[in-house]
């Protein structure tokens, strides 16, 4: 890894992969096909680009039971624990409709409602993700959404992992199809005669479900598009040099684009942990891909003082920052911009992942600037009540009349004076 | 207008303004344009498309001055009532970093940081819109957003309205720059010599806003585009039709493309309000854009129970929603998509649009199925914060570790048994 002053930042490059102007056809040709063929240009193109003949797009009690029946109790407990932790944070986030009362009658305040039906995007591929199930499924559940769908591609053999099938199971989603890539944003964003249309997807994707999800936007409501996997580490000289690589290093087995920069004030925490990231991708299985994303998309930063270190967290607004220093609660106040903030040396990054309660969809590419991680927030949408009194009008009735006029609109105005007229 | 049952719904067309490839294409230009040359850009679109010859681009201070001035002080007082209103309606919405603790030791909770700069697109063209200002601004100064900066298109002669000047005095805003258009939006996403880059763009605009604001969504965040305006009438045979008729018409006045629809049980409200609907048009002022709205847009849904007129209110999901029937109260429960919900003959649509508290920027076009009005959330973005213990790792160490495994992430898995080395 090379070491960098705060001055040389840019030039650890962030990647974005916002698609090819080619991709972005096929993906409109997709979405237009769906939309007017539907269950048939779903089965074909699972056919085509999944390798998958499917008869029936929706997944069977049986292969819920089959599933759980060929998993260990063993992992299917963990599974059961961790979903219960996400569930108990998310509880947390919940929050109820109000209202605020005055003495002239007026009745103000906010209806909350758990959005109607909502679209859970599984990825598929080599690896099974039964943390993005619970991640993306269990706010729409302590959110109280009345319907929630789950997609994920199928397998050659036309499966799914018997772990996303029974981490669906737990989170509470029985409703699945076999469908990935952008044909299954289509689906959800329109339905089609075996796929419900729902109000928001969300869940990540390769780039032809990141451009489904942007080219639908608008018509269902969508989570962030996410970019590759990041992590910062904030290290004073107290950090143990093994831990801070073991956690560079796993954000960097994620993906060839993945981002891991240690900022530090100490030279040699610096110099260890460049020589503890070499020692551990010796015999890390995913080590080419690691390698290729510590080169690429890796830097340490030395800083001269903490406050400097800060500011370089903050200018890069991390997905996820771990502090690794002396007092790491005295930093949460000055920390602006970052998806999830890991304390101390015991909170390392893959508690977050998969097990603490916080969730692992956070806002990647500087975008913790402006987002937040998924939340129940996400899954409800507010709708203002208004109740004025004949004493509220009475009183302000005039004002609001001459504000309505001051825009030039005479129609407000009328409104509000035809309200005088209690003869009819 | 029409009468209408509720099988006919899909009938009265609801107007979308997604943009010409060619608005596009020239967005696309201005907003390069202005990445590259900043405010020489910025200037010379400013003289081109406002035809404005502007020396500099921020109001100064004689200005607001001047514009205080220039207005009677009884108007200066009713915009100050109405923004302590929405001051005080938004202040209810503030939420507190929060945390939970549990008796391992392992504490986790939600950061809230108001976002650090934020920009206020306020629209120009014939009418001052202080409103406007007001709805935008206030709910970010209630969320503590440290930097906010308005852009509003100048007038041939380089000055603002005064309303809108004095608006955003009050507001507690002093930094505005006279620009419209994409090159407005451009320049508060990327940042030129004299306008600084922000981390989120909010207020309405015509289609170039529009579709600037798309395009630089992910640099920065938006706030949703805006169709055009909308209001549902829901009345029983308690409703007063010239009541019913006015506020109709307070909608239709805004753009011949804004919808105004009445749901009715009664035939007899329903003939009513088409008479007085056509009565109270011959004498308003903007009665050419009200009508010809009603002509297209608008219509009467008559219903036989108020079952089936609350299934057509939540299919559409308006912006606005008043709800004219005998207990207005009692249907809240059962209105699940709407932006705003005017209770009762007092509570007028303009009475929310200038002066109750609660916003005024709601979402149209049927997206009140999944966003919410305008609020404090919309300024601060939440971060993950996670401390475990010691003995919380030891406790669950090992199912963290096995759970990545089954994700096939040896990476993570080592990350965490790499704490279980006191040694180093």
């Amino acid at each position: 890894m090379k070491i960098l002053t705060p001055n040389e930042l840019a030039s650890i490059e962030r990647s974005v992969d916002s698609g090819t102007k080619e991709q972005q056809q096929i993906v409109q040709s997709i979405i237009a096909d769906v939309r007017e063929r539907g269950d048939e240009a779903l089965l074909e193109y699972t056919k085509q680009l999944d390798g998958a003949s499917l008869q029936q797009l929706r997944v069977t009690q049986e292969e819920f039971v089959e599933a759980r029946q060929s998993m260990q109790q063993y992992d299917i407990d963990i599974l059961q624990e961790a979903a219960l932790n996400i569930r108990r944070f998310h509880e947390k986030q919940q929050r109820p409709s109000w209202f605020d009362t005055q003495k002239d009658g007026t009745m103000l305040g906010q209806k909350v409602t758990p959005l109607s039906a909502v679209g859970v995007y599984v990825p598929g591929g080599t690896a099974a993700y039964p943390s993005s199930v619970f991640m993306n499924v269990l706010p729409a559940v302590v959110a109280g959404v009345e319907r929630i769908v789950m997609v994920s591609p199928a397998s050659k053999e036309g499966t799914l992992p018997a772990e996303v099938l029974v981490a669906a199971e737990i989170a509470g989603v029985e409703e699945i199809y076999k469908l990935g890539g952008a044909q299954a944003v289509a689906g959800l964003a329109y339905g089609t005669e075996s796929v419900p249309a729902v109000d928001k997807i969300v869940g990540p994707g390769n780039v032809f479900v990141a451009l489904a999800k942007r080219a639908v936007y608008g018509d269902v409501d969508i989570d962030m598009v996410a970019g590759p996997s990041e992590i910062v580490v904030l290290a004073d000289d107290t950090a143990r040099a093994s831990d801070v690589a073991a956690d560079l290093l796993s954000q960097a087995e994620h993906d060839e684009r993945s981002s891991s920069i240690l900022v530090t004030t100490s030279l040699q925490v610096a110099n260890k942990v460049r020589e503890e990231v070499d020692k551990q991708l010796e015999t890390l299985p995913r080590r080419a891909i690691a390698a290729k994303s510590v080169e690429d998309y890796g830097g340490i930063i030395l800083c001269n003082s903490m406050e400097s270190a800060i500011d370089v967290v903050n200018s890069i607004a991390p997905e996820h920052l771990e502090v690794m220093v002396e007092e790491p609660m005295s930093l949460v106040g000055s920390i602006k911009h970052a998806g999830a903030i890991f304390l101390g040396r015991y909170s390392a990054e893959p508690v977050g992942d998969y097990f603490a309660g916080p969730n692992h969809v956070l806002p990647t590419s500087g975008t913790a600037r402006f987002s937040s991680p998924l939340n129940v927030d996400d899954f409800v949408k507010k709708s203002s009540v208004i109740y004025y009194s004949k004493q509220a009008l009475e009183t302000n009735g005039d004002k609001i009349a001459r504000f309505a006029r001051l825009e030039g609109l005479e129609g407000h105005a009328r409104a509000i004076e035809q309200r005088k007229d209690d003869s009819q």
